[in-house]
Order: C-alpha cells, then structure tokens, then sequence
C-alpha cells in the first residue's frame, strides 16, 4: 500500500523528524533532543511513520563500547506534487529512480491568453496539460538528480573532512539557499556563537559567507566556478 | 497564518470532499451523498476545512423555492511541491496569482552523472538547483493557466449547455486525462448505465470516445484541430 505521505506530513514534529534525518543518522535520543516535544512524543511519532512505511528502524552497534542502538532511517524517495483551488484538485507522486537528464523545451508563450468559445478553451487546456506533462518528467529528473548527488555529498564530506555538524550546515545550505544563523541554532541545537565557529572552520573547505545581518550563504558563483576547474563543462546551462 | 495543506489533504473523505468542490456549486445534502461517510463525519471534515482556511461557507437562497441552503467552496489557489527521500526532504508552495506565460528552457542534459570529488559535486548539485528554479516557475505558471481556464470552461459549458453531469465528467477528464465507467459512476453517484447516456449526450458537444473496455477519453486530436480553426496558433509546441 502506498504511504499516506500528506497525513504524515501534516504535523509539525513529524516535519522536523524527517528533516533532521535526511542529513545525518540519527538514533532516538538524539532526534529527541533536536525537537521540543517530550521524548513520549517523540516515541509515538516514529511509530506512525514507521507503520506508515515512511521510515525503517535498524540497529547499530556503537562504535567502542556499550549497547546497540535503534537508527531510523527514511525508507522512501518520492516527490509530489499538487494544486488545490476552487476549480482544480489534483495530485501526484513520483517515484525518484533512473530519470533520464535530458533537456526540456517548454512553450507556454503559444499559449492563448483568452480564447473564445468551449472550443477553444479546451483545446488550450489539453496543450497546456501537455506542457505539464513535460514539466513534471523535468522536476522528477533534476529531483533524481540532486537526490544521487546529495548522497554523494554527504559520503565525501564525512571521508574526507568528518564533521557531522558542518555537513548538516552544507546540507541545509545547499537544499535552501540561504539560512540565518539563528534558524541553524535552533535547527542544530547550538549557541548561536557555536554556529558562528563551525561556519568558520567549514569556510576553508567550502566558499560559504557570513552576512552582517546573520544571514549564511553558500558563494555560488566561486563553487560552480571551482567545479569546472579543470576540464570545462560545455553545458549551455550556465 | 498559511493553511496547514498537508494535515487537511492527509484525510482520504477530506480529499473526495475537496474534489466534489472543484467540480460543481455544492451545498451540504449533495456533498454527504457524494462520500460513504455519515453525515456528522462529513459536517467536521468541513469544519475542520472551515477552521484551517480551506473552505469558506456561504448561504444562497434556492431559485425558485425553499429556505437558503449552505454552500462551500475552496478559498485558497496554490501549488505545492515536495521531495522526501532517505537524504533530502523540502516543500514549497506557490499562489497562482499572475503568472507570465513564457518559454522555459531547462537544461539537464549539461548536468554531470558522475562528478568528481566534493567541489564539482557542489558545482553540480547548485547547476542543478537553478535548472529546478526554472522547473517551478514553468510549474505555477501552467497552474495558474489551468486554473484560470478551467473556470472559464466550467462557465461557459454552464452557459451554452447546462448540464452538470456532463460538465463534472468533463472536468475529471480533463484532470485525469481519462476515466472508467465506474470510476466516473462511484464519483457521480450514478449507475453505469446512466453514465453511459451522459456521455453519449456528451459527446455531441465535445469529442469524447467510449473504448469497449470501459474507459472514457477526450478525442485530444479532433479537439486542438478543432480549437485552431479560423486564426491558425503559429505556436512551436504543438
């Protein structure tokens, strides 16, 4: 049976939970301690999820000494979509698996603004919903895409700089764009001074500013420029 | 404060009762005969609705006799995307207010499979953030149209024709692309036999083809060729 993605989803806790284990492992306690609800809680809302078929719990062995731990992970890779108005109510879920990167063409400029006559009207409904259909394979692949590729980012920078809590920082950044120090505070249950010295020391590694205002920003142009060092990506994109 | 979207939508009744609404004017009686539920169950559902600013109620005097009826309709016209997979999890939503119609070129195909080491997969994962700005602007643009056109046909079959069977089956084709007889029957209330005689009423207004399996499609050919009669569409899409 397919997850009720939309019932776990609307709850506030549930939210926090599935973000804060897309970015690193996480057992009970510590996804405990990154929410505000009491552990009871915490205990029921990873029960629901886990019936619900959005998450996995496995154990681990820690590393040099005592018991084995209960780990969640997320158990799905799947995006949506949906539109809700007065007159339309549709939805749709997409299952992230070997999407092909392809270019898309997409002519919504043909499209007319006030047809007149049923005639009309619908055959601009039915070109439209054909530039949908385009639209959605393009959001399934670059969602495929990025989803491989963050994956991959988290590997890499465990092997080779090892800090749990600057990844999360990237993390955050790289899905967001752009974040307050205040927000990773909350988010990464840190001082905001914490935060202030672990966006430091992630600066040598990646080009990340600090704002006057406390906003923390990845410096895109330096990044895409350092990652075509090298040989040069042909790609028209950019 | 925004509507919480995904708690209504995680409610399978709340979801029927939303679809109804799109479809056609509806006031309580005809919304509790459209789903199994009892009546009592359909009247929180919509006060649940009411409370979270889905739904607004309003009272409307019956044409020609009897005390006024309360009626429904959905208040808010947004778009919603989400992914959730073992290392990512966002969402967004858009109001579909104002859209430009234009072109949008979205280059995957420049996006590298397999980037090596953390700089180009940072290089990379932003590439491919930029190519999803597109993909969302090109996705709340459609939506917007199709909202906006999908009312101007509900009026204007209203209008010229009056029927609101065949304008919800209609309306469901054009969302769904197709139906079964039975779908169409659960959702109408309606034995199949009086489906059937819907469409074929149906079908000396719109091009719609009855397969002998049971499934029911809009003729989409005859319909953009009939759509372009008279002025040509130059448009490169089709």
């Amino acid at each position: 049976m397919e997850p009720d993605v939309f019932y776990i989803l609307g709850n506030k806790v549930r939210r926090d939970l599935l973000s804060h284990l897309t970015c690193t492992e996480c057992y009970f306690s510590l996804l405990s301690s990154r929410v505000t609800v009491s552990s009871t809680a915490v205990a029921k809302h990873l029960k629901i999820m886990e019936r619900e078929g959005i998450l996995q719990s496995y154990e681990k062995e820690e590393r040099f000494i005592g018991p084995t731990k209960k780990y969640y992970r997320i158990s799905i890779a799947k995006s949506y979509v949906l539109t809700l108005t007065p007159d339309m109510f549709w939805y749709k879920g997409f299952d992230l698996d070997g999407a092909e990167l392809k270019d898309f063409q997409v002519n919504l400029s043909s499209l007319k603004e006030d047809p007149q006559g049923l005639s009309e009207m619908l055959s601009e409904f039915l070109k439209a919903n054909r530039e949908l259909e385009k639209i959605l394979e393009a959001f399934r692949a670059v969602e495929a895409y990025r989803n491989k590729l963050i994956k991959m980012i988290k590997e890499e920078y465990l092997k080779s700089i090892g800090d749990m809590t600057q990844l999360a920082i990237l993390h955050y950044l790289l899905l967001n764009g752009e974040a307050t120090i205040e927000e990773l505070s909350d988010r990464l249950n840190l001082k905001e001074r914490e935060v202030r010295e672990k966006i430091e020391e992630m600066s040598r590694f990646i080009p990340v500013k600090m704002i006057n205002d406390g906003r923390v920003l990845l410096d895109e142009a330096k990044i895409i420029e350092g990652g075509n060092n090298g040989e040069e990506n042909p790609g028209k994109g950019e």
